[in-house]
């Protein structure tokens, strides 16, 4: 596509809550989005033209959790206690890797997520250099930091705060602007007060968000009260972290001042149904959250432990759980939810120019196939997205105005090489 | 395919707890399979071969509960407390409801199910021979009943007897075998008790299981207690129900004395996780039942209230959501949530000879394409088809020996037509 293009006949989820789905016409110039409306804008003689008709435009999904590189083991244990799966399956694996073994399975998982539909995704990793190689090259747009847990020497310490620091300093704003970088500590249960501090301030330093763990399940709630007395949001509180703008991974087990605080703070909060179900950490109090108005985005968490990189699945469980476990069938409607999975998501990893289809936005965004059994009868186009659809009616995805997946195809990875050198990672891993 | 025909390359899913998978060959004459192993069966010298390669070959999935022909209404009326659902979106569209629109929106549900996996469905609803047409049409296998509400007049009641007594009579055995029938009062709350007694009698002279819904929400059960001093399973126990073979929709309220009760009689029970959350219904006791030896499987129910009829997704649910309600990462392991959709869905609907790829079983299974990013690494096939397939990695389906999905498109059924005609339904029905 040229710099300027007009999308015709489109179908565009414009997620207004007197008014979500418009059809009409979308007007793209270079990495944005210039134009939305029912009327054909003027003075775009010269532009080329997209045809949308059978297609469903939707902001680009926004997953706003997880460890891409964990994809390597993906089926390496599942079912399990999250003590045993953890000390007796991840660590140990995920001890052997190398740069290499991040690279080749962050591919995978940029692949799985730009062929879903996902066009931004969070990371919090080791060998991070290597995650950023893969945003490069395969067009996506990615918001990412070191990931450090603090259960080690002083020495050590250092050093990772101090990659930490550098990983965040070189790759804000590279790749066209599609990477941002922010700080994170692991969590409250595997990083001593002090640590933490060092990370708040370094964030002070930079200008930079924070991103955490916490609340995942009842145990680490429990030690963070047997250990410092409080509850994990009064801890993180007065280490100062919630003087930077911070985005809580999880954040299962809440009490009703605990989501005060957070609201109270502008504490955004990454919502991972599929990994919390699948872990059996729990449910988390979402429709109270977003009573209180409180931020709450998607996240798939790592491929081990969901086992998929599914947006559209993680929107779809958010809005049936709530409702099966509240008993109240009104709790998290479908507009909220795929609100949760962009719009929502946008504002969690602070990407305001993200995350919507409106003038002025990043053109981050993609096209689902609508002609098709499970969309019929045409009826309501967000509730057929968020309870009928899957990763693979994802038929177009563009991100920053750049067109990444045609036809279900990825036109900037070689999808081949990818798959190949995952299963021959994961097996050096099993070997080593 | 000639009539005897040799797949080789094959991953089977032969679902066995010691080896759930193997390498090898499988056999398939007429409609039935007559060989499944690692080692090449003698005798296949004459025998077209399919290569395998690839692909992972698993039973059909089969769906025990449903209403086809409500697709109509998928995205109708969502998000809305159940029974201003029914009463003012529901069953006014459905008091309209003609034959060819339960033919249109059967043949748009056959569709989307051939298509994700589904060989087996079971339909309860109205207008049967219009579903017996459509399976008769589309090759897939049904069990098939007419469900008779009977909060009417005599009169009424027993021409809706008649008719179910008449659909099953004439159906039984139909397409090749493909079809057999129930007898299905709808549910003890909107079927006086001596109604029911008349299905359970109509079933014993006809030798029929019996189907119906029970303890789906928490009022339906408290209105039965204060109807009728039991709750839903004492009732219908002392109404004969369980004399006959019984397949029960929903069971989402149960006590410990009603699981008991449903074991001693060997009562089955159609799990619909999908639709139990969305209409916030509640979470059913699964791990209790399979622990006392229930035969638990699974349904969609209703694509209006789910809203798709994608099977992978509710062995998904069924995966994930008691183990996250009950806090036990154990609960239901995905081998066991994966017989819930295959084998205990066979054995739910007394068709001893579906569910298995094993010998001696009808040929209807699916071959998955696992040249995907989502099914990687190769570690475990029953942890990526339960907690990463889609039903559009559904690349091949056969039913009673003959191929229906051929590279994910349907032999059988025309689905423009079909897509047309369900749109075209929709609309009549808005319009008078």
């Amino acid at each position: 596509m040229s710099r300027k293009w007009l999308i015709k006949n489109g179908t565009f989820a414009v997620l207004e809550t007197d008014r979500p789905v418009i059809q009409g016409y979308m007007l793209v110039e270079g990495d944005s989005i210039t134009y939305i409306g029912e009327e054909r804008p003027e003075g775009v003689e010269g532009a080329e033209t997209f045809d949308g008709k059978g297609l469903l435009f939707l902001p680009g999904l926004i997953n706003t959790h997880g460890h891409a590189a964990m994809s390597l083991l993906r089926g390496y244990g599942d079912d399990m206690v999250l003590q045993t799966w953890l000390q007796e399956k991840m660590w140990p694996m995920e001890a052997k890797y190398t740069a290499a073994d991040v690279y080749a399975g962050t591919a995978l998982s940029v692949l799985e997520m730009l062929k879903g539909g996902t066009t931004t995704f969070l990371d919090m990793y080791d060998h991070m250099d290597e995650v950023a190689k893969v945003v490069e090259e395969s067009g996506i747009r990615a918001v990412l930091m070191r990931g450090a847990i603090g259960l080690c020497s002083p020495e050590e310490q250092d050093q990772k705060l101090k990659e930490a620091i550098a990983f965040a300093q070189n790759w804000q704003g590279k790749a066209e602007g599609r990477i941002t970088t922010m700080m994170s500590p692991h969590s409250p249960y595997t990083c001593p007060p002090a640590f933490i501090e060092k990370f708040v301030q370094a964030a002070h330093d930079l200008g930079l968000p924070m991103h955490t763990h916490m609340s995942e399940t009842r145990t680490e709630v429990e030690q963070n009260v047997n250990d410092y007395g409080v509850r994990p949001v009064e801890h993180l509180r007065k280490l100062g972290m919630f003087s930077r703008p911070t985005l809580l991974a999880h954040a299962v087990h809440l009490t009703d001042e605990e989501i005060e605080v957070l609201a109270s703070h502008g504490v955004t909060i990454s919502h991972n149904p599929g990994s919390n179900l699948k872990l059996a950490s729990g449910v988390a109090r979402v429709p109270e959250l977003l009573k209180k108005g409180v931020v709450v985005s998607l996240g798939t968490d790592g491929p081990a432990s969901n086992n998929n990189l599914d947006m559209l699945e993680e929107i779809r469980l958010a809005a049936l759980i709530h409702k099966g476990v509240s008993g109240d069938p009104t709790a998290v409607p479908a507009l909220e939810a795929l609100k949760m999975g962009t719009e929502y998501g946008a504002k969690s990893v602070f990407l305001p120019n993200t995350g919507k289809l409106a003038a002025g936005m990043k053109a981050d965004f993609i096209a689902l196939n609508t002609e098709q059994a499970h969309f019929l009868p045409r009826t309501d186009f967000i509730s057929h997205t968020v309870y009928s659809a899957g990763p693979k009616d994802v038929e177009h995805v563009w991100v920053n105005g750049k067109q990444v997946i045609k036809h279900g195809a990825c036109l900037t990875l070689d999808e081949e090489r990818i798959r190949h050198d995952a299963q021959a990672a994961f097996e050096g891993l099993l070997a080593r």
